[in-house]
């Protein structure tokens, strides 16, 4: 058995059994590997950051991380925005990061980087595998760090990969339980709630699930509290039959309202609320000075656990039950295809269990509470901020869950980071539908330019040209076509809602390139 | 004067005129400020990896640096293979990123990153300006940096951005000129070429020109020297009327045959050959044990100056004309449409003047000798072997020499990292001719695994689907018309001769989809 072989097997035993990869040379040992050693699913992708996305969606919906097989400094840098969405969103991630051999590196060859060094900030632990024989320990070791929660990247020099380890594997490592919330803090939670305060619960972290909801939701009607999220949990059980629970709002002076009057900030999953960005003259903290805040819960503390006790504690199993959503559908949207008349389909047709990636930017947003009574669902957010996320996302849900239909809301600009994607859910033949807002817009910056008062709010024609991204517009019913993947455009409402239904009765990858109009800005 | 404004007149102040970017929330002040300072052309890329790419093309085209700017650590990162191409060759760049406020940093929203961390092994200089006072300064520092040939990256926060600048712009910086070669190590490299020792005169770095080729071959001729390029410099001057000089062949094995029997290496602007990659038994040093290899002069030394001085030391002025291509041109060709006939192609109707961006990979050999003879042109290289370069190394480097001809040569594997530089040529009405080699395969890491070889040199089931990118078929002619690029597919030598006769013709962005058989693997 060589490293490479004994690197798989080690991580196949400790069940982390996916790769998503774009190999180089120095990865040729592991990747002959995939036919030595059983159990690896090797998916391949046409640009790294597909390859990180796909691992972090992967990881939203399995519970568990997928690898990556990644090509020295480079593909790990190419990789490095969705290992940083990963890493913000508590969701874990087994990187490996090929280098040229030890005795190679001295020679300063194009390709050599500092690997460590580029890792380092996006990553919870970063190891360099030294001799074959350790390679066992050391990916036992990676899958350890990664827990539940954490980025861990081993860098797998050629010749620890090829090297012979008469060791052979290592098994399954012991990974930590969720932390118990310490039962002082419990009761100091459980007099805030009971205190009369103004007091808000907010939910966070990598699964706002369906019990968390419902034990949130009984706490609020037994106390007053009420719940919200955060704004971008990394995934979210909603819909019918789902506790009653709104998200904080994106924009900072729409959360600070929301916020408004809050006494007592019970944060389990979520951190304090901050704005995504500074804008001059808009506070960064969110919540009212003053407030007490109390950090109950951590994303790798046991939350659910937390909130029974605290149900026990306020008296609330018995006198409340949940809030919960009821089932209701609209009628499928006809006229003008607009942001709202797109939601108001995917409200009617989102079928049970399905996944929804968002990376709709301002033309999603109307989806989300569009869809807050639709058929129950999973709902993945950008975790990170790094737009690139949506369509590398899509293919790891999907992988991670062939059985359910994942429905992409991309925008035109945050799809052309990552677009490769597109191939691999083709190549994989992926239950995706990738609803594409195009705009040919970056209506997000416009709204950003505005909100960050730059030259009175008002682009110049040059700024304004780099905020738009038509010129030429992108026909994304050709760029699938091109990945093979099956496209339709849509330019109404009533050929939207068609094309919909038609993709959410059907199995594999397709695109809807929904010519929608741009956001008007008008607040 | 804000501080983006105050950059902004710095930059162009000191030269760096062109700004290729994809911008985010945190950039809007420096984006509002294009309209507010004259004489910054700014180029939008719809990823990161353009942008550098194509500040690395221009650079080695205008020979001075290009500036970018990119959002914050995963802009960066985004960016990051092709910043690692540009200092691998020596090309000088400006990265601007932008960050949060410094105020906001302490709440680590979402973007918050470590960008001097990701920044550092991929720059020479990184500086972080910490107030609107400082960035005038800090700007031109960073100028200084860039230099000739380093990679220079300067942190911009937002609020240092939209801050006042009372000071104003800075003046151009004083650069630093081309350090001369002592005179010492001169007279050593002139007894060197006269002791009747087997010598080999390595040419590399930036730029290897038309009198650097002439002065090298003057003292080949004198004095029985060999002169060879190494495999990559940045970029060479070539075709009828330069020098004879051969380059360096990647495969180690091959190199090694190359040097065979070489005594002394003197080395301009090269550095001492070494393998790309490692391979199980095979030499990482390319030289022969024992060869006495003589710095002569780095990237940065006065090249030219040594090799002239030189070659007054040995007489070779008196005594010996440079060797120089004759003008020969082959015939279209006719039949097949493979690797060879391509290259054929390209030698018949390669106008003069031509820049050539190769990252042809496997497919793209042919075309290097095959163009020795055809009308004088350039020839960019990828200097730090991570692909997905060549797309956007071709933007930068239309944008630098607008009335010059540049052909990409592009494998289809590589195309698709930075793929999306096709739109900004679109959008720019560049004059650019993509050779799109579709083959259908990583031919290259076929070889490289046959190579290493791993599994006995045979790639098992999942190994050679990981090495395969059909299935699903790319359809580049699709690809190019959904980002607004005229584009036409190539099936016969005939058809691709008169397509590439057409757009050598012709004005503008076009890809021509060259349908080739993959490599046959018999050496």
């Amino acid at each position: 058995m060589n490293g490479a072989e004994s690197l798989i097997q080690t991580l196949v035993n400790g069940g982390v059994d996916v790769c998503f990869t774009n190999p180089g040379t120095s990865e040729m040992h592991f990747v002959a590997a995939l036919d030595e050693v059983d159990g690896m699913r090797c998916v391949l992708c046409l640009f790294e950051g597909v390859a990180s996305g796909a691992a972090a969606g992967y990881a939203a919906i399995a519970g568990k991380p997928a690898s990556t097989l990644l090509h020295l400094g480079p593909g790990l840098g190419n990789a490095l925005a969705n290992v940083h969405n990963a890493k913000k969103g508590n969701l874990p991630m087994v990187n490996i990061v090929g280098d040229h051999a030890t005795y190679h590196l001295q020679y300063d060859a194009p390709l050599t980087s500092d690997i460590a060094g580029v890792a380092g900030p996006v990553s919870h632990w970063v190891h360099t595998s030294c001799a074959s024989a350790d390679i066992a320990r050391d990916g036992a070791e990676a899958i350890r760090q990664a827990g539940r929660g954490q980025v861990a990247t081993l860098v797998l020099p050629a010749d620890v990969s090829w090297g012979d380890n008469l060791s052979g594997a290592a098994d399954a490592p012991v990974l930590d339980a969720a932390t118990p919330v310490p039962e002082d803090r419990l009761d100091k939670a459980a007099s805030m709630l009971e205190n009369g305060k103004a007091t808000v619960i907010m939910l966070g972290g990598r699964c706002v699930s369906q019990a968390q909801g419902e034990l949130a939701s009984r706490l609020a009607q037994a106390t007053g509290a009420r719940v919200l999220t955060e704004t971008f949990p990394a995934r979210v059980r909603r819909g019918a039959g789902t506790a009653v629970i709104e998200r904080l709002p994106y924009l900072a002076e729409l959360a600070i309202a929301e916020l408004e009057g809050t006494e007592q900030l019970l944060l389990l999953g979520a951190k304090a609320p901050v704005s995504f960005f500074a804008y001059p003259n808009v506070a960064s903290v969110l919540s009212p000075e003053g407030c007490d805040i109390l950090s109950l819960a951590g994303p790798n503390d046991d939350i659910e656990g937390a909130l029974q006790a605290l149900v026990t504690r306020v008296g609330a199993a018995s006198q409340a039950a949940p809030a919960l959503r009821e089932l209701q559908l609209p009628e499928a949207p006809t006229g003008e295809l607009n942001a709202g008349t797109v939601a108001q389909a995917l409200a009617c047709y989102l079928p049970e269990d399905a996944i929804v990636v968002d990376e709709g930017i301002t033309s999603g947003l109307a989806c989300f509470p569009a869809t807050a009574q639709a058929r129950p669902h999973d709902w993945l957010n950008l975790t990170g901020g790094s737009i690139g996320w949506g369509l590398p996302a899509a293919v790891g849900a999907a992988v991670a869950a062939p059985s359910r239909k994942v429905v992409c809301l991309e925008g035109d600009g945050s799809a052309m980071y990552t677009v490769q994607a597109l191939w691999t859910m083709a190549r994989e033949e992926l239950d995706v539908t990738v609803v594409l807002f195009n705009n040919r817009k970056y209506s997000v910056l416009e709204v950003e330019f505005a909100r960050t008062g730059a030259r009175g709010g008002k682009p110049g024609p040059k700024a304004a040209s780099s905020l738009a991204i038509g010129k030429p517009d992108m026909d994304f019913q050709a760029l699938a076509a091109g990945m093979g993947v099956r496209a339709s455009v849509a330019t109404t409402a009533e050929e939207f809602s068609q094309q919909l239904a038609s993709a959410m009765a059907g199995k594999g990858p397709c695109l809807i390139d929904a010519r929608i109009p741009p956001l008007e800005l008008n607040w």
